[in-house]
């Protein structure tokens, strides 16, 4: 608890004086993950409006519907929590928040973490000098020591249900059952020996697990398909501590694999330890998403790609930087990605394996440990 | 599969009949829920933009992310598909989507069902006349046969995962052990009775099931507290079917009640059934909101408020109508509400009952059928 004080005291410290380089008068945050980053305070995200106004000395409001009030207030992170009761209300919640914000504070220009259409209409209508930034969001890109420890523990739980899954897959068990005693097990573990459970949106722990031909489509959602010999099977999970995810996500086979998928499978294992190995300081993001797609495009699998190598990893399960050709991010120490290029052959079979990885002086700390040993991958039938 | 492609085409004849109206070009549709509800395309919604281009004479156009190519072509509802690699990528994808929509159509001005500053800014570059409309969401207000069918059988599913929950709580369970097995026996009844499962955001079935003094915070998300003797609990549960979401919340007493709770208990049940003898063709929402919370307040536990009335039900949690005060719309039949007033006496216990119902000729068609006599919720211990 103390440790987490001190790193939202450090995070506070280091916004202000990024908003005091480009001389803001304050900041609307609207991002439920930058509200959690920045205030520890998670709230699930409805059509109720929930902003938070940073004003450059520090001072805060929280703005709230009614159902929000006593755990905005609990934790006493903010200076003043205004409260309305509910949406759509009689007044237009957003003016609301500007008679508060300009009752306290002498405004000039104010930045937003999200600017939607209807927020810029109504503060435009007060305010000449409107701003998105990710100033945030940048600062997130580099996770600090506590942050660290947080998804070095989801670590274990990403690694241990992917390996509750392998174990507990007997043909004939539909998707969504397999999944939901791999999420159970998981689950119970997290009550056993975590301090606090954080509920972000999915869960504590859970995943796709697409069989078969579904594999092919990279999004595949849990379904009734029941996971058959000969399937390939993908376990692609993850968990959270403290509303810091991680992913950890293996190919697997439903008996001996044919050659044509061990051959895919083995460009697609090839691609991902390169793009590991590539994941160092001072590495662009695009430059490794190229050498690692070209990989797969030499290999004759360049039809196959239906995504980039990775992305960020933190409160978000995507957040930047994007491991993408569009993305010029030099890779710092702290910074953490998913690595997962995939090959996807149309009502075939998909093939992808991912792992969290934090980036550190020496290069790639992969957190996720469950073995990418092919006969490691094999579930007996 | 008749019925619903059936169903489609009259959704799309009618928006596109209200395009006419208002001579509209055409339509840029980014919410995940409207794309379903028009073309039964699902897609889980992610950094990667994805927007269908309706041009007013009925062809169109669905931008997509080259993992979502194979789906989006699948079930050939779009006259044309086009992807691009992945996000964020090397040129801007809101400019990448108008030099086709300007290659295929003569466009004078553009609709939009949710209109982000980023989606403005780009296309307010190219086009003049660029308007935000609620023209989908006011269709969808309306359930067809066919939707309604949807939520008669998801309130089965409702009723069942608040039922097993009762049946299932013991004290020494904590809320996410219970909350797994509930939605573990509902999905697997689920996989077995119905043909296909939409797996929306939250999953097939689920809840909040907060207990003790948790209760007492409206969003209570699940947590490791292990439910005990004397507390009151709160199973707040839903379940979808082919996408329709139907909510039944019962508040339950884990052994006898003490009389403090049973006043706040029957002044939270008599206000719900007031919402619903309400709930007829003719009535205003915002009026319904004002009686029912009127009831409370007259009751003596204004203070204990912390939500409206209710809000619609369909596709998405929460959707229009909002039965609030701020919501004049007028209920008529084939309108689907949740009624759902709350009693929240912070630290101590809260009350809330929810029901979901049809508006019909008659009045409310209650869907979820649960018992809400305080002796059938009562756990005994």
């Amino acid at each position: 608890m103390k440790l987490l004080i001190e790193d939202l005291n450090t995070r506070k410290t280091k916004l202000l004086a990024s908003l005091k380089e480009i001389t803001a008068s304050g900041m609307i945050i609207t991002n439920p993950y930058n509200i959690f980053y920045l205030f520890d305070f998670f709230h699930v995200s409805t059509e109720r409006p929930v902003a938070i106004y940073l004003h450059h000395n520090g001072e805060t409001i929280a703005f709230v519907p009614s159902l929000e009030e006593e755990e905005a207030k609990r934790k006493k992170n903010f200076t003043r929590v205004e409260t309305y009761f509910e949406f759509p209300g009689k007044f237009n919640i957003y003016q609301w928040m500007i008679k508060h914000i300009n009752q306290c504070y002498k405004v000039e220009n104010i930045y937003f973490d999200r600017l939607s259409f209807n927020l810029y209409k109504v503060f435009a209508n007060e305010f000449n000098n409107l701003f998105n930034t990710d100033l945030i969001h940048k600062q997130r890109l580099i996770k600090s020591r506590l942050e660290q420890s947080f998804l070095r523990k989801a670590a274990n739980y990403a690694d241990f249900i992917v390996q509750f899954g392998s174990e507990n897959c007997q043909p004939g068990i539909s998707e969504l059952e397999l999944l939901h005693e791999m999420t159970g097990a998981t689950i119970q573990k997290m009550v056993t020996e975590l301090d606090e459970i954080i509920y972000v949106p999915g869960g504590p722990a859970g995943g796709l697990i697409p069989s078969g031909g579904r594999t092919s489509h990279p999004h595949s959602l849990p379904s009734a398909r029941k996971i058959s010999a000969g399937d390939t099977l993908i376990l692609s999970c993850g968990a959270n501590v403290h509303g810091y995810r991680v992913e950890c996500e293996r190919t697997f086979f439903v008996g001996k694999p044919n050659k044509r998928k061990k051959m895919a499978f083995n460009v697609m294992a090839e691609a991902q330890n390169l793009g590991i190995s590539l994941m160092k300081p001072g590495m662009k993001c695009a430059e490794i998403d190229n050498q690692v797609l070209d990989y797969i495009k030499k290999s004759g699998y360049g039809d196959y790609l239906r995504h980039r190598t990775g992305h960020g990893k933190g409160l978000e399960e995507h957040e930047p930087p994007w491991v993408e050709a569009g993305d010029d991010t030099e890779l710092q120490p702290g910074m953490v990605l998913s690595c997962e290029p995939g090959i996807y052959i149309d009502g075939f079979s998909g093939f992808r394996h991912s792992d969290t990885v934090i980036i550190t002086e020496k290069g790639a700390e992969v957190l996720t440990k469950f073995s990418k040993k092919i006969d490691d991958l094999i579930i007996d039938i």
